[in-house]
């Protein structure tokens, strides 16, 4: 009986979870290279077929919040329960996050040091935050939080699902693309929690970024491959939207030649905006391995077939 | 009988004024000029001398929160009421500015934007809210608000005021400098909303700057005559602080040739952190003339003695 710990990380980094992990789990042991004894594998951008020929495997639990790579490689074993990380720092810091660009947004913040710059002394508008509308795509744990986060500012906000949410202070719609469309012509700042799946991969091209409203801000928290990146530069280059905050990127490190550095309209994140904190992430990961072998349900299961 | 409306502003700043304040007080008279019915002075940093000579004057109302210009005129009429400005716009705006600020120096959000002009990728540290202690300096109208709404994101608040002060969620200290020397030393941001006195004039000079925690940011938000800007350049270049974010300077448009446009450890905001909204003010000053004619207390009634 052991437990596999599997990623593509820094030597450094899988030495710390180990540590932290084994302090949370003095009753298990762990491993870094597969073996036939290993019941359940811990794992971090692992590599495609690293899990296979584990014929005692029962549980994979993610470090982390997505898990689109991992459900993409074609020999994970199927039938197995998977759970990913939701991480009470990356509750914490994603709200954060999503505040910090939408009061920048919503203020005149990002124009203001762009102005600065140019030695530009000139106040923007001050509208109420009742009067500023932000719509939410994504309403699962992170999307939930932020949406309630803004509405707690005293924002006018939306909230964008597939299925069905109900959540106090937030207008909630679901359905179809043509729900999203419809609410978007609406908003003055998007901020993108959705999924990656099929259907949302490359949501934001051309047709779709048309339908901002002028000046209009977009908020990418989620993953580089919703963003169609040529047609957003076009995009911003007609105001639709005016700026755009993005912390994920098709290539990440973003490389250094890219048109996004440079670029006044585009603030760029280098994927910071809710970093898991090994130390709570740690204190989770016990309690699923735990909950796994007294057969009791597991926290933050992943279902196969919806992707997330 | 009439009300002054007398200030120095734009001749549409003035007419918005005019307009909105005739519409909600459509029983009085407004004169632009000097005339001896003049019973009451609506002002918005007035030319020193402009309240002279008014036989019936009785109520003085700033348009501005900010009244130490208007109190250091020595020829304004001794013993007459004197509101200041407190509106629900600047009330909800102040607290969104300080998030603002406090959220771009916790999660390093300032040094990232600084990053990108580099073209570089690199994850600022992500401490938890409860970890990063903000110090919030004057506990009015507008620090009580901006305290709590810090708070209420999880952050650790300390609070210093002359005069005690309670405020759920946030360690309330008060008394003399010594107290809030001791309480800066352990800030990683400290807000300045002090009001301007001859006591706070110059707070934030080389001594007091060199107790900062190394890395810490300063946040000002009152006036810049708080801070002795040359010693802050020498304090930045030491690290402590680390950066400021500064609302107010020592001579406001910021002039061009000024040595903070160009800091990277600087943000300059063109005084915009909270500014008042004519619609909810000119109901505010109604208010407040109604109650004067009444004999029923004025709403935020400024104390000669105290200067704000």
């Amino acid at each position: 009986m052991s437990i596999l710990l599997s990623g593509r990380w820094p030597e450094a980094e899988r030495d710390q979870w180990l540590a932290l992990l084994s302090a949370a789990l003095p009753e298990e042991r762990f491993v870094l290279a597969p073996e036939p004894e290993v019941e359940i594998a811990v794992v971090a951008n692992p590599a495609p077929g690293a899990l296979q020929g584990l014929p005692r495997l029962g549980f994979i639990q993610s470090l982390w919040a997505g898990v689109e790579k991992l459900l993409a490689d074609e020999t994970l074993p199927p039938g197995i329960p998977l759970a990913r990380m939701v991480d009470p720092a990356m509750n914490e810091a994603m709200p954060q996050t999503a505040l910090w660009a939408v009061l920048g947004l919503h203020r005149g913040f990002f124009q203001v040091q762009a102005q600065q710059r140019r030695r530009e002394w000139r106040q923007p508008a001050q509208p109420r935050a009742a009067e500023w509308r932000v719509l939410v795509l994504g309403l699962g744990e992170l999307g939930g939080r932020v949406a309630q986060a803004l509405a707690a500012q005293g924002y006018a906000v939306s909230g964008y699902s597939r299925s069905p949410a109900a959540l106090a202070g937030v207008r909630c719609l679901h359905g179809g693309l043509e729900v999203l469309d419809a609410a978007l012509a609406e908003a003055d700042t998007v901020i993108n929690l959705l999924p990656l799946t099929a259907a949302t991969r490359g949501l934001f091209d051309a047709a779709r970024l048309a339908r901002f409203k002028p000046g209009a801000g977009l908020v990418n928290l989620a993953r580089g491959a919703h963003v169609q990146e040529a047609d957003l530069l076009d995009a911003l280059a007609r105001g639709r939207p005016g700026h755009a905050v993005l912390d994920v990127f098709q290539q990440e490190p973003l490389p250094a030649e890219h048109a996004f550095w440079g670029h006044e309209q585009i603030t760029v994140l280098p994927h910071t905006a809710a970093q898991t904190d090994a130390r709570s992430a740690a204190a989770l990961v016990a309690a699923n391995v735990r909950a796994w072998r007294a057969g009791s349900p597991l926290a933050h299961g992943v279902s196969r077939e919806r992707a997330y």
